[in-house]
């Protein structure tokens, strides 16, 4: 077993939507900060990856959702690195409630990335060994992500300057914003996620414009975020009334 | 003097923008839920207000700032409901940090929304009596904003799902990240704000885009916020470098 870090959180309002549950982007960021608190305390800092000539990125969240934190609710966010290769690290997060039920479960997929040569890093035993997480040779597989065929609804957003964090990157919890906006306040008012899965392919940067594009089929959508050609996330989102 | 209420809160790097201050959007929205805690605790819930016929708005908000809150710092946010008078309730905010420096003082005026009629409804003695603001004949001046002339820079853009909040409108934080949005990540990574007035005039709706037009005048930037020939809000930034 790895170690976990566990914070409390209260959600506030304006962590919410209009009906009171904590959006996605939120709760993603909530995550992400007690992974980089957790880091922070075992001595991984940001500094210490970049002096290697690595930073790191998110391939992919697998999210499982009981239900979605309420404004006004206190939640205890766990991590922990379950588990790591020679070019991917697991990482799993909970939220509880109160009274211990599980809210939302995710696994996410981090890899390093050699900020010179453009490329993945190898994962350096000395950079995990603080979190205690096991070493395997297998590659674990993350959801698969169905694609898109035939955009039903799309969007066009622009990279704003408040969607670019410290990393100097767009944060991962802006697509997932992106995404579900295109589906609109009709649908999103009405429907909650149950699972949601995102994939990262290609960075989108500060001036760009995205396209957002998504396609229902009964209660799954399926999303993609393309700058011209590319895309640069996809994802599948199962949604319950 | 009136009751005060104060909160602690840890600013997180998601709070923050690229340099690592916090934002203006942020900032405002943990006033605002302070200023919300403190009337719940009071029993002045927004259900009571609404139970009334009647819905908070704010007119504006002048903030004066020694210095942005940083990532990872942790902030004492205190508000006072100082006064009111026939037409409007005034209220003071302030953030401080660990060492009981002045971070922000920021001064909002707030008014009463008959929900039926859609005009000014009368501040009953009754709503503001639980916060002991002091009763007043003559209307506070609020900072004057100078309007803009001649827009040097301009955006669009459309209201988002997320954009929000729980009483169905935008919400006021929403207004300060389509003004800076438009000033691009050069001036706004070289630049923070030293005082910033900002007065709404017509609530934008779901689904509206809006023009954010900006003109600067030495270290003072004029904003505006339209949709089709209605001034939606305005607003003068003072900025350091």
């Amino acid at each position: 077993m790895a170690k976990k870090h566990t914070e409390l959180f209260q959600i506030a309002r304006y962590d919410c939507d209009v009906v009171g549950n904590q959006t996605l982007p939120s709760m993603v960021r909530m995550m992400i900060k007690v992974s980089g608190d957790q880091s922070r305390a075992l001595g991984v800092t940001d500094d210490k990856i970049h002096s290697l000539g690595l930073g790191w990125i998110i391939t992919q969240h697998d999210m499982y959702i009981n239900r979605l934190p309420k404004a006004g609710e206190e939640v205890q966010i766990t991590t922990e690195a379950v588990s790591y290769n020679k070019y991917f690290c697991y990482r799993h997060f909970w939220i509880h409630d109160v009274s211990g039920d599980e809210c939302v479960h995710m696994k996410s997929t981090f890899a390093l990335m050699d900020m010179k040569e453009r490329k993945m890093g190898h994962v350096a035993d000395e950079v995990v060994a603080p979190f205690e997480s096991e070493k395997i040779k297998r590659i674990i597989r993350s959801e698969k992500i169905a694609s898109l065929e035939t955009p039903e609804l799309e969007g066009e957003y622009k990279v704003r300057y408040l969607d670019i964090d410290d990393n100097q990157h767009v944060n991962n919890s802006v697509y997932l914003g992106w995404m579900m906006d295109v589906l609109g306040y009709d649908y999103l008012s009405t429907h909650e996620p149950e699972q949601v899965s995102i994939k990262f392919n290609k960075e989108v940067r500060y001036g760009e414009s995205i396209h957002s594009l998504v396609e229902r089929d009964n209660r799954v959508s399926r999303h993609q975020i393309k700058v011209n050609e590319d895309i640069c996330a996809e994802a599948n989102i199962t949604w319950r009334e």
